[in-house]
């Protein structure tokens, strides 16, 4: 939808990657239809997983025992977080919609996008306790976690649903924020399917993109995971 | 048990800290029992938690386009991966046990801790299609998830079930990989308790530690977690 910012954090080492072709597709199509979009590609930034001290610049608030969260929130209020941490806080400050593109590893999100969660998302900035779910500090932002898997549809059915990964994704971190979600996009398996089936896949999301603006978030409840 | 070798992959910056003291318990206690302990202090070691090219040390197997799982599976097989991976390798062959001791962060593991996940266990060393769950090349392990929340039990209560989170880390990597899972041990909001609370929890991980032995894996199905 023309004005609407949509930022993309992007966990693949590959650009010419099936998930690769899946941003290319998010960008071309948003941009066509009048968005701002900007694309984190975390591999290419070489975008730190690890929190650590030197996330906080300068003197640390506790320097007897170094812990984390708070650290980071002291840093947040008087604006000392690392210039990578701000710089993508800032992007997720603007946008109205966040995608996640990613390949699944071990029924999760790659290193490299938890830990953009773990250094991005400190207190201050996306919660503060208790003003959390629905009064979450990013209220009135969406999010969609968009990824491929390694295995089939049926191989993951099999053992129980995909959905019950989504948990802590989806939940544990983007509703407690305040961010609804849209219905993940999941592309099953593309390694082991045919081209004409790729392209098919990649046409699917062309044409979900089409409407993505016009689609009510999930239900939040723990039911639309394991009913 | 004497005789048993156990390996901690522990990630917490801070070696005052409570997760620290419950490290320090662990390796005392097991140490004592006649095992052989090994620690990986991820956050100690900058152990890295990006999948990149740089796991494979030399050319590729396919140079056109980086495929992470297909490179380090080519490269496991022919003993090029890269030294920090291959003595992860090495600690997890010689391990009865795995325990894995962190902070919650965002329902899940932090990035470091998942990283070590994805570049340590990879095709070939872990599991190797269609060998996984019960066939999985790391039978007769045992591991278990010991970790520290945040938020109160009360609070996690109120949000689903805290075994919902359980299942991408136990049934997703462990089980997958054949490894059985030992009952989690969780210490809620150690940071918000008493002094006295603190000592009781870490009095509770040392006894449960005397009798580790003699416990029986947990039942792998998707009742255990959603019942």
């Amino acid at each position: 939808m023309a004005g609407k910012k949509v930022l993309i954090v992007y966990a693949h080492q590959e650009p010419k990657s099936f998930n690769g072709s899946l941003l290319k597709i998010t960008v071309e199509e948003l941009t066509k239809q009048g968005c701002s979009v900007t694309v984190s590609d975390l591999y290419a930034m070489q975008f730190e997983p690890r929190a650590t001290r030197n996330d906080i610049v300068g003197p640390l608030h506790n320097s007897e025992a170094f812990k984390y969260g708070v650290e980071t929130w002291e840093a947040y209020k008087r604006g000392s977080l690392s210039k990578d941490v701000v710089e993508e806080q800032k992007k997720v400050q603007e946008a109205d919609l966040l995608i996640f593109q990613f390949p699944l590893f071990w029924f999760n999100m790659p290193a490299i996008l938890k830990g953009w969660m773990d250094r991005v998302l400190v207190q201050g900035f996306a919660y503060n306790l208790p003003k959390t779910y629905d009064s979450g500090l990013l209220q009135g932002k969406l999010s969609l976690f968009s990824f491929t898997t390694g295995g089939t549809k049926e191989k993951y059915a099999t053992r129980g649903d995909i959905r019950y990964l989504l948990w802590p994704m989806q939940h544990g971190i983007m509703h407690f924020c305040g961010v609804k979600v849209l219905e993940p996009h999941i592309c099953y398996a593309p390694a082991c399917v045919s081209e004409e089936k790729r392209k098919e896949m990649l046409t699917a999301w062309t044409q979900r993109l089409k409407t993505l603006w016009k689609e009510e978030p999930i239900d939040c409840s723990p039911e639309w995971y394991f009913k």
